[in-house]
């Protein structure tokens, strides 16, 4: 086989977005449009990948980076005239494969389908049927040949009636491919230059036009339109939820998931209602996810359980849930919360940057940042590790055994030595000693009879 | 054009909806059914509206106040014998619209297509087509004029192949309408006087009667009972959805989307799934919220972001939130809260008219009523303000970079000073000096060799 | 009539399902699969139920327990095979209904009248229409007799139209059913005894076979994957919020409504979208629930206002909401939680086994446990009940018209008196006098000019 090149078409303004972003960067399960049809494209291992940018073609390259070369396309003037300013970068030896940076769900083995089909030497189209082809080109064939892509205005009624249709994605050997751009014209109403044209240059030429239809419709729907948007990224996260049933994952109402990036699941998985996973996520063995989580960048192990409405988030530096822990309801992990195995975390708790080591508890209105956690602690319902003085982060230390009371400030850098207790309401600003009981409070008095303040008159 | 009076059909009892409301007051995408249909109809400016009341008739009128004239009709004896109650109010040089108190998603435009093909001078129906017609009263027609409305029980097999139906919606010169409500009779099975018979009455007469034919079903869906309550609940959402997409907001899921009320938009937004909002609700420019939130009555500055899990219900104080401002997850936002730019409200906090400038941050497990905030506050992970004394709210007044400890108490009335800092768990009961370290808490000590109490035997 | 005896099929492994849990174990609305067949069977009063088991044999009748015999089927060698193994513990007497244990939506009315048609003395089936027949065994008829079912790889291509198909169910008198076991052969294929050979053999006895056909197919659906599985709870799931609406509930959205137990609920209760619904829960006249609620075990008193994003489990303990009382957003009642009438809990609270009297108040950030709490009493922002000493687990009493400040720690056992105030910021360790002011805190103090650490250098 030749050599592949890529070319992504990217230089659309999107009007009908309404947008600031160019089309290709809207992202569709949290990846840029375009995103899909490059991170597709690299599984065909292609030589070169050249996207061509026009409309917000800065914030395109930049959102790219390396992965590409690029092409500008100012003005535009038609795909023709977008592929005749890719073509200087594209070797004559090779094959090139037009993909669309708008076109997010082509999969892998219709790409290489297509790519085998031109066999190195024709002209090889992507078809499909449309319920309703109005407005689009429909291939006229005699049978396997492609005899001409008719536009729907010059096409007649029973052109009309033909409900295939091409997608806008062809591979061509690139030196016929050039062969045809430099011979396109742009005498049409528009005054643009069509790449479809080139299929009656081929057909002229003698040389045969072959077509590879997708059954497949949702791989070569193209966004234009926030609505197309909403629809596609339903029809994808719906496709998603069903992959994940066929690996045995029990999740409540496919309506109702979303995941927005890689979710590994371990067996026995269950998945309550409306839940969103983003970044990279795992799930181990068994673990069950309880209705309206929203969790991010974290790895939960076998048998831990999340209940409703739990927050996790791990960003950049993930969170690690413990086999066996439970987190929630009304729980937040954030970036480096790590719990170790039958962890604890309850209702109205923030975890930030701390390791909890196994069978620690942290059940109610609670807040740990920046601290370390022995085995077993169990840390105090309103209880707070005061962990930034106003300029920096400090770092808590409570060793295996300690029982921190409720409403208890720690305040950073500080160490509660192993086995100690904190009496409730304390302020800790010192290390404590081990197996010690640290109080900070005030003695208890009652001032009797005492008149509350009365309701004051309006 | 003759002047436009208008009648709403809203007496009867809705038994299928088994509800001790009326069935005109049950809500709609958060507005009584009939609220829809008076909203729509002030787009006509009609000179008088007449609101034909009943069952549950002063729960109606308490309901729409002086928005309209009611004429009661009890018993309820049929449409026609609730016209003859309205007759009275109406000028007999107008034309009169005849609307359904419970048929909410009527368009003006539909409506003034309507009122404008009586010409002043004949009736005229709003018909539509049904797929199932069964139960409804078939349009026989010849050409554009309108024959007989043939009563389902009464039409002939040919007839029943009729699919156009009459919609309970018509336009009628006043003058012509006395003139057939006063030769109404009740003799039928039913004993009912129907407004449906001056069809017959004026085709006998010789009159010209139009038929408006639209195409949009939802326009004429009535409610009758819960289950169709929520079939058009949703096809409102849906239409709502959409129009806003057209807009270029960027919701992730229409189907989890719920607007009762006013959501006013800016470029770029982005709405992730399950959010509802309520009331009067702008999103700023680039306005990103996070899912599951529920927003009602507020103001949303450009570029904040309100993350996953939020409420914000400014109810009549409003709440804002300013430009670039970061809100969640697990925040709540109640009347009066007012964000400066920039400010961050985490999870866990609760804000209450309280007024945070530009740059102050309450990140974790905290309560702000009544508070003034000043720029750059830091304001502690569990600190609260005690602005009630059990009888008055007091104000606590929090000056500018003023960085306040965990888990402290502010006991209203009281004022911070100007870059004070307050030491984590301290009671402030008096103003504190600006630039000061202010603590209220007692020295820490420890007790050696402390023993835990130990699990009492069962 | 004859006795009825239940035989219920539960020995398939269910190797789609991908689980370790057996297929029947699987849950559907909160129920395993086998569990709804058998609750649906007991409406029968059958004499006795046979549950068949193989795969997972041991779980399967755990999960049952004293509801069943069982017969163990190992290895698994067909349906007549399964049956073979239960003809021992049927008496010949009676007649033996045959129910899938995987086939979980099946309605008593469908069971009786199936039943009903054997007549004490005849095979009947339940068959159903299907629109895609292919690859089920359909139902050859001359008129209302059976003649045989052809299995759909035997059929011909006319046999093939046929769209009625066998269900799996059947009623059959016991002593004819055991003759016809003792003569199956395995002599096919898969070398299996099918059940459903009695058919043929039935007919060749000159005896006749009824049929009775539903229309309504998802009462015959089975579930062999994870994708089956979630259609299925979505079809129950809006046949129970349509059931629900017809009973007067409003419920914002059909789609985003779950219930997994029982929903009792009285006259005007609104339900918001994305509620969960778990266990036995009752709603009393007029309740209304806010969107993305999990209520759980729990009964709510008439009047009462659930906000959103509130978590309510009473597992056994149960939870009660009184009359009128307020709860939320983002409030956790759990297990012995007791609210009276006028109750009001407000955001990031959680109740635990503890009693509010009528009108008392948590509004803000607490946490109530093993709590007493009398009328009025106002328990202030950040309290805390100290409940749990590290060992033991002890009672907060909190007598009627007590205030509580905030951030205070209430050390159990422990009783504030009557009237009494506790000043912001206390730790109380000791009972408080009646009508008394009590605090435990240390005297505020200030050092002027204090610096505050500066950002350390990186």
């Amino acid at each position: 086989m030749t050599a592949l090149d890529v070319v992504v078409m990217a230089a659309g303004k999107g009007t009908r977005m309404k947008s600031r972003l160019p089309k290709v960067l809207h992202r569709l399960a949290g990846r840029a449009l375009i995103q899909h049809v490059m991170d597709t494209a690299a599984g065909l291992n292609a030589r070169s990948t050249v996207v061509i940018t026009g409309h917000g073609a800065q914030q395109v390259e930049a959102a790219l980076g390396k992965s590409a070369a690029f092409a500008r396309q100012e003005p535009q003037l038609g795909t023709g005239h977008a592929m005749q300013q890719a073509a200087p970068l594209l070797p004559d030896d090779g094959t090139t494969l037009v993909l669309n940076g708008d076109v997010p769900l082509i999969e892998l083995q219709t790409l290489q389908q297509l790519v085998e089909s031109t066999g190195g030497e024709r002209l090889a189209l992507l078809t499909v049927d449309m319920p309703d082809p109005t407005g689009y080109g429909r291939i006229l064939r005699r049978g396997d040949d492609v005899l001409a892509i008719v536009e729907h205005k010059d096409a007649s009624e029973q052109q009309r009636e033909i409900r295939e249709v091409y997608t806008g994605v062809m591979a061509v050997p690139t030196r016929l491919l050039k062969d045809w751009l430099g011979r396109l014209t742009n005498d049409n109403v528009q005054g643009e230059y069509y790449l479809t044209d080139i299929v009656k240059m081929a057909v002229a030429d003698g040389a045969h036009v072959a077509a590879v239809k997708t059954v497949d419709r949702i791989q070569v729907d193209g966004v234009n339109s926030p609505v197309q948007l909403a629809e596609l990224e339903r029809a994808y996260q719906l496709r998603h939820a069903r992959a994940l049933m066929e690996q045995g994952v029990r999740i409540a109402d496919p309506a109702r998931f979303d995941v927005r990036g890689q979710l590994h699941c371990g067996q026995d998985v269950e998945i309550d209602v409306n839940c969103v996973f983003e970044g990279d996520v795992s799930l181990g063995e068994g673990v069950r996810i309880g209705a309206n989580c929203v969790i991010a960048n974290a790895s939960i192990g076998a048998g831990a359980v999340i209940h409703p409405f739990t927050h996790i988030d791990g960003e950049k530096a993930g969170v690690k849930v413990g086999e066996g822990a439970l987190v929630g309801p009304f729980a937040r992990l954030r970036p480096g919360a790590d719990l170790g195995p039958e962890v604890h975390i309850g209702n109205f708790v923030e975890v930030k940057n701390s390791t909890l080591a196994r069978g620690a508890k942290a059940n109610h209105l609670a807040y740990l940042g920046d601290a370390t956690v022995g085995e077993r602690v169990n840390y105090g319902a309103g209880s707070i590790t005061a962990n930034y003085d106003g300029a920096n982060k400090h770092r808590t230390v409570i060793e295996a055994d300690v029982h921190i009371g409720s409403n208890c400030v720690l305040v950073a850098p500080v160490t509660i030595g192993r086995g100690g207790t904190v009496g409730g309401g304390s302020t800790i600003t010192k290390d404590t000693p081990a197996q010690a009981l640290s109080i900070g409070r005030a003695r208890q008095a009652s001032i009797p009879n005492w008149q509350r303040p009365k309701k004051a008159a309006k």
